[in-house]
């Protein structure tokens, strides 16, 4: 028995409606989330056992989104990292996820940030990462893809390099790819790259979009981990996908490329790799 | 033959002068730096033959802070990444890396800052990183170890972290290590961590300072870019040295720590492993 998805049509109104609704809540998020940031700093004697500042920013602003949605949309579903699934009643789905990049977030690196995606039902067709530290927004749909800081709103294009040998690649760790064939396959990609970056999270796909970075591949990414990130991609010129070439909306192994022919050839030297 | 260095004794009022004139001319550096920072976002077929933005913002930025070191204290010796050394009168050097994090700038990622440290013949006496983009700057001396971040200044101190399987390591970049004994002396320390992080250039000294991080290790560094973050280290509880535990001032192999046993156990793992 297979179930069938039906996807929700989106008016362009609609898309605008629910962009300008993303990156409100996103703020509101950050809000909650700013004062657990280096929370910690200057107190002598900080305990790493009673205090979880990342936990309880993630568990707060996933509180204060899902509240939003619930007062604006009560039809819409929501799946988020902390609180999982609830059910709506249209095929809507918020796809949220606090707090990406909580290791740099716990260190108090700024490389993290809020995502935010809304899913038709078959697949992100909106998305946001905010960085309230920072203060800005990468923002992705049909209707393109931006980055907004203050009052600066710039459009954001994928860089032409279709070359690995002029390509620059990032992930978040090295060993976070599996031992063996999955690390191996990696590691044939990032040894023909011009240089590999790590520790770079959710601010990776971002600047693939803004033509920054050409080539990011992940793995154990869950759903909430990409699915914000696929329309900014998407919009800018870029290709996001599984390692084996499927849509990445579920998340697991996924690759982006700034440019189509880069992404073809980094996917045959990542080869049939699956864990 | 050997030259007897003699270091200046600076008084407290000074130190408060050179400190304030440090975070003068960093501010006035991030002036220089910001408008090559993502200057190509948004712009199609990028040349990047042409156009090399991360050279031009570094040298912009340091002849703004050398132009106002002459201007202020011509006597004092300047010695820059991009410009080399030039002699003054009197024992006081300042030393500059306009930006440390080219590689994380060039990608458009937040974690890069301008360092400046004045060396008082000997040493360095106090030191700051400047973010102009996120807009923060770490501030250290023999007054203490300071953020500053628009109105606010929180003071600074390392965490009292004893243990490898308690604490959180960065580095730049795994591959940074030469392979060999200097890869493997990283890794022994590595493997006994809680977790490591890479991707971190100037901000994991200023973050070990603030108690966030609790052992840094690199390699192949030049004094200009570690001389400005050791006041700031030392300052805030912690202890930075070379590999073999003695002063860090020259650059190569670095490891800083916020807790002096932590430093100890790590030093011993790391072993004799210079190039």
């Amino acid at each position: 028995m297979t179930t069938q998805v039906i996807a929700k049509a989106l008016s362009d109104a609609e898309i605008e409606e629910y962009l300008e609704f993303a990156c409100r809540v996103a703020e509101l998020a950050g809000q909650e989330i700013l004062p657990h940031f280096r929370s910690g700093l200057g107190v002598e004697n900080k305990s790493t056992v009673d205090y979880d500042p990342v936990t309880l920013a993630d568990k707060q602003a996933e509180q204060v989104i899902r509240r939003e949605i619930a007062r604006a949309y009560p039809t819409h579903s929501v799946f988020g990292e902390e609180y999982g699934r609830s059910s709506g009643s249209c095929s809507l789905t918020w796809i949220i996820d606090p707090i990406d990049g909580t290791r740099g977030f716990m260190m108090g690196l700024p490389q993290w940030g809020t995502l935010i995606a809304l899913n038709d039902g078959i697949r992100p067709v909106l998305g946001v990462m905010h960085q309230p530290f920072v203060k800005e927004t990468f923002i992705g749909s049909r209707h393109g893809a931006y980055l907004r800081r203050a009052a600066e709103l710039r459009p954001l294009r994928t860089r032409q390099i279709d070359d690995l040998g002029d390509a620059s690649l990032c992930a978040t760790h090295p060993e976070m790819f599996r031992e063996g064939a999955e690390r191996s396959a990696f590691g044939r990609v990032a040894r023909r790259c011009k240089q590999t970056r790590y520790g770079t999270d959710c601010y990776a796909w971002c600047l693939l979009a803004a033509g920054l970075i050409d080539l990011v591949i992940e793995t154990q990414l869950n759903p909430y981990d990409i699915q914000a990130v696929i329309p900014i991609i998407e919009a800018a010129g870029g290709v996001v996908t599984s390692w084996s070439g499927q849509p990445a909306y579920g998340g697991g192994q996924v690759i982006a490329a700034g440019d189509p022919t880069l992404h073809r050839t980094a996917l045959e030297l990542l080869g049939d790799s699956s864990p």
